[in-house]
């Protein structure tokens, strides 16, 4: 038993339990070899049949190609998924992405926690949101309100800001007024914690690259709500340490999020004050974290790493929540999207050449890039 | 009131509250300005008088000469007591040394936890080892059982062989059959790391520098009950991950110990497993902690640092308990002492100039050194 939504794309009609479904035919980006994304990404077309009980069928709206996808598809990324056979591919394959925003088009007889055209987001990781519509089961899916959501803040919700929320409230255990210092600061995740610092009452130093526009730059993170931006050269110098201290006005500064390594790292953590903790979430640079002893033996600095994925395996409520704690703030005007590079799809016209070339694009664009589904 | 031992040393007598005491002269090893022990270091001489009410009069037995004594006497170690003229010195002094065992010579009326020819170490740090007699009060002392310690054993006990208890109990939950892996590991807190991890049922893998009789070294460290040793060389090795696994059978080793920083550690920390600690306590090489940004995220490695000196001061119960348990592997004969170089002094016949030549010459050996008061 179904609920049927008139507007999806039908292709087919098939006759189900009693009611008449549209079967979808469906287009996902696979991949059944690790590789460069260009070179070994293709269109599988499937049919996305009627959905049962608790089953659910999703139509993407917007699904991003983030960083840690590309390394997934290049083999690089301990976390994957398995390759199988499930949509009919002739190798095992699995589809490419994590995250992305999508929407309820009809539902199984026993689905209650959603009704179509509801607004959802994958509880889980893993689930190749690189595609035009999948069949799941409703517990798999969080209901988002799109009352006072866009497309882009839904479907990026789930790894930056939630990495910024994360980091920045379950480490250092930061009150008002507290300071905490990054690099990468015009990062999505910096932008993000810039304004998500701000809005829990923190204050925040963010370390930028030197560049010919960075007077421009740093206004744009003072109107996100920096407090202090600083260059890497700037943060090099001996003498800015002093120039911290008078910032702060001696507090120290005990949480720093680090997604650069190297030189940069290193001269961040000589401002980190007294039992800091400092959470690596990137590299950058490339190079490794290296730290002075006296930091770990005199100053009891704890260093970890932070990895949006894993918290989501070890802990699915608590994802939810932070997703939750985000649209909080969304709603209440506390934060904005960081802007993406839109690649927009038309669904009627979908074709696998123009799937891949939109891909294609979006994968050579600079900064973030979302695909939007329309 | 107090109660008189007829050994102690007398010079003067002087009529106390209601009995005799012989009033003590002391030296201690004494600076009033940071620098090169060597150079900066003095005799002073000084009157114990009569303990009253609470006070104890304590004889040192033997005091170790520890690298972070010296760090302190350079004024470089973030720990360091104030300079008083406490002792009747002419500037503002203190007195070197934070470890040692004394004897107690006389004791207020007031005393209870002790008597007349117990042994004790400090609870607490900076009390100025380095002199032959101490005036304090019972409260800041912990009696030691001496009957089946040596002097070596107690007088050694608070700083090298609590650090290694400390750091394989308190960060890693380790359970009996788990595998830590440690640098340095014929310094002295490696010498007793393998043996404590040894009688806690853990196997240890220890890496130790090249050198030309490195056979006799390594046998000298399994005859102490190191599971495996290996050379910095092999640790370098790109294949010795393989071996160290085949060791292992695959169970990840969740806790390394790092007391030399640099290429060293980093190829030490690619020998830990999923969420490991790595606890740097030392830094011998003058090299950073260097770790590649991998082993945070992927790995959920922890570092943190180590110092016996800051636990102590948070928690005094803590290092307490932590000498207790080391008393008891000495008293179940599951604990050896690790050698040290002794340099004995004769109170009786002791002057200023014979006690400097003392401690420049255990300045200058190689290897822990340690006064011992006959």
């Amino acid at each position: 038993m179904f609920k049927l939504n008139s507007n999806i794309i039908s292709k087919q009609l098939l006759v189900s339990s009693s009611r008449m479904y549209s079967s979808i035919t469906a287009r996902a980006l696979v991949y059944d070899t690790y590789g460069e994304p260009k070179d070994v990404i293709n269109v599988h077309k499937y049919e996305v049949h009627a959905p049962q009980g608790n089953e659910i069928v999703l139509q993407t709206l917007a699904a991003p190609i983030n960083p840690s996808d590309i390394n997934q598809v290049q083999g690089v990324y301990p976390s994957r998924p398995e390759l199988t056979t499930e949509l009919g591919t002739e190798k095992p394959s699995a589809v490419g992405g994590n995250e992305g925003l999508f929407k309820i088009v009809a539902v199984g007889d026993q689905v209650s926690n959603f009704q179509i055209g509801d607004w959802c987001i994958p509880k889980g990781v893993n689930y190749g949101t690189w595609r035009t519509h999948l069949l799941s089961t409703q517990d798999k899916f969080q209901k988002l309100d799109n009352s006072a959501l866009t497309k882009t803040q839904a479907a990026t919700i789930a790894v930056n800001p939630c990495t910024a929320y994360q980091m920045l409230t379950m480490y250092a255990d930061l009150k008002k007024g507290d300071w905490f210092i990054q690099n990468g600061g015009n990062s999505q995740v910096g932008q993000y914690a810039i304004q998500i610092g701000k809005a829990l009452g923190l204050q925040s130093i963010s370390i930028v690259r030197d560049r010919p526009d960075i007077d421009e730059l740093k206004q744009q993170l003072y109107d996100l709500g920096a407090t202090k931006v600083i260059t890497e050269k700037e943060n090099a110098a001996r003498e800015f340490g002093k120039t911290v201290k008078e910032w702060t006005g001696g507090k120290p500064i005990r949480l720093g999020l680090n997604c650069v390594g190297g030189e940069n790292l290193t001269n961040m953590a000589r401002k980190l004050g007294q039992d800091a903790v400092l959470l690596t979430y990137g590299g950058m640079s490339m190079k490794p974290v290296t730290l002075p002893t006296t930091l770990f033996i005199f100053k009891n600095l704890t260093a970890k790493g932070f990895w949006i994925t894993e918290n989501g395996k070890g802990d699915p409520i608590l994802k939810e929540k932070t997703v939750e704690a985000v649209l909080d703030l969304y709603s209440k005007g506390l934060l904005k999207e960081v802007p993406v590079n839109q690649f927009k799809l038309d669904l009627e016209s979908l074709t696998d050449e123009k799937y891949l070339e939109t891909f294609h694009s979006a994968l050579q664009s600079h900064g973030k890039s979302l695909i939007v589904y329309e």
